[in-house]
């Protein structure tokens, strides 16, 4: 694949999750036209709130990226190769290639000739210890079925981290169970890179949470992600927490900054999986350094949490 | 200061704690000769494990900086300045300046003043809201009482994110004590940076662990902080966890990598404070990215927590 889009000027990439947006971007690094297509309003609209998402679409088109949103593919059409492609809004545009980043789906064929159960989504049915409805059978990765966290419902995240936690989970399962080795529940949890501006989210984003009813409570700053502010690399680092009204317990978080996100991630995973509220993490300590974090004073995670506070203290009024 | 400094060509170090060791090497990146005496057998003796000091010496010694360990200083002479420092084992060292780095005491001046009282280790008495024992005076920072989240004794660690964490629990309980709003004790969480090789240590070391009497095991995994490991960049990234014996719950952690050690160092001081286990870290999901990340598959927080386990299983037959 890459040998051959070397040899093409201009791309045409459908689908802005996180393959198409991530391949859009290193390809846009060797100078090539890129047109990225998404039917959604926005970029990884389904992975972020639309104001994250708007920002990851700023760095994507200051990075040169040609971005064309809220608008179906219609028809690919070209005589030994495809060269053309035919949006749904009417717009034709010529190109050298053309990559589909639309999503997958779980691969079950095995399961379904071994007669082993599948669920409504078309994933293998699994149990919190992994095991399929034949007890000597463990299944993990994209084809078992998962069950959110959050929302406890069915849901289809497909990623190689949480392949690897299902993987541990059956691996210490598989000579005999432990009641205490069970796994409770998938948190969407992943980071991008777009330029050198990361992208991070854990749990669920506000839209999520309100589109399966929680009443909740957000918490939103930004700072820098090193102190002072004015050293070599700072990015700006933003947080925003999405709160349970009733329980101030986290479900979920959203980050923008530099190198530190996907780890800053991975500390509101940890928070969420913990069924940490708004005080334990205001009670709780961090350690900061001027090179590799935000000052302690202004630690967007804690500040962020504040903000959520200020507004569970005032719902009364509000 | 640094204007001084500027006019040496040679500066003399004393103390390898944090402030000498940082100083040590952003002054050795102005291309001075720095030598950094330290009494301890090894720098930031205090705070990291043997082995992981050593491999911070290591990255000080390559860049340049001479370390003298295991040797105090008698004497500092000269005329009208200080020219010659006199070691305890008898050498003696020429140099322009001498900067003393050796640590530092809790003011509380005011508080003596007021008739509040102090403890045994000459810090302001406080309780878990951060009161005085005059209860509408509030203390935080390096002059307040500690107690240590782990050991449960009085400590004396001087942070400004601690300081920070106290100061939050005070804000809180300034107008109105909230039960669910109290400090459960300090943790030691900091993280350092020589050259581009980072540091970080949360709660207690092995040699901490062992001193104060808990029966512990270790996990140790080194991998790679991006993946795969031949991305631009890629450090090698080292945890170790501290983990009690009986509980399997984490004591405390040391990491070495690149720029994510300070937010990989704050996971593992909310691991701590949630007196997570190792199956609840076995079994918890983490977020990955090639480029932010160590692999899926390879993540040495959790290879560490597995290679505790495998210490635990057996820990009948050792």
């Amino acid at each position: 694949m890459r040998s051959k889009l070397n040899q093409c000027n201009k791309i045409v990439i459908v689908g802005a999750g996180f393959i198409g947006v991530e391949l859009s971007d290193e390809l846009k690094k060797t100078g090539k036209e890129i047109i990225l297509i998404e039917k959604l309003p926005h970029i990884l609209g389904l992975c972020f709130d639309e104001e994250i998402s708007i920002k990851a679409e700023q760095v994507l088109t200051e990075n040169g990226v040609i971005l064309k949103t809220g608008t179906g593919v219609k028809e690919l059409s070209g005589e030994k190769k495809v060269n053309k492609v035919l949006l749904e809004d009417g717009e034709v545009i010529d190109t050298d290639a053309v990559v589909l980043s639309m999503g997958y789906e779980p691969n079950t064929e095995l399961a379904n000739e071994s007669g082993i159960s599948t669920s409504k989504q078309g994933c293998i049915k699994v149990d919190e210890y992994m095991r399929t409805e034949s007890p000597d059978i463990f299944a993990v990765g994209d084809c078992a079925q998962k069950h959110d966290f959050i929302t406890r419902k069915a849901c289809c995240t497909m990623l190689a981290s949480t392949a690897c936690a299902e993987a541990r989970i059956a691996g210490i399962n598989l000579f005999k169970l432990s009641a205490i080795k069970t796994f409770s529940g998938t948190i969407s949890i992943f980071s991008t890179m777009i330029g050198d501006t990361a992208f991070g989210v854990a749990g669920v984003t506000e839209t999520q949470a309100k589109k399966e009813g929680f009443d909740i409570i957000t918490g939103v700053f930004e700072g820098i992600d090193k102190h002072p502010g004015t050293l070599a690399g700072a990015k700006k680092q933003l947080v925003k927490l999405i709160v349970g009204k009733e329980s101030n317990v986290i479900l979920g978080g959203e980050v923008i900054g530099g190198s530190s996100v996907g780890e800053l991630t991975n500390i509101i995973g940890i928070i969420i999986q913990n069924r940490m509220n708004i005080n334990s993490i205001l009670t709780s300590q961090i350690g900061t350094h001027p090179l590799l974090t935000a000052s302690p004073a202004g630690y967007p995670l804690l500040k962020a949490a504040s903000n959520a506070a200020s507004k569970t203290i005032f719902n009364h009024i509000s």
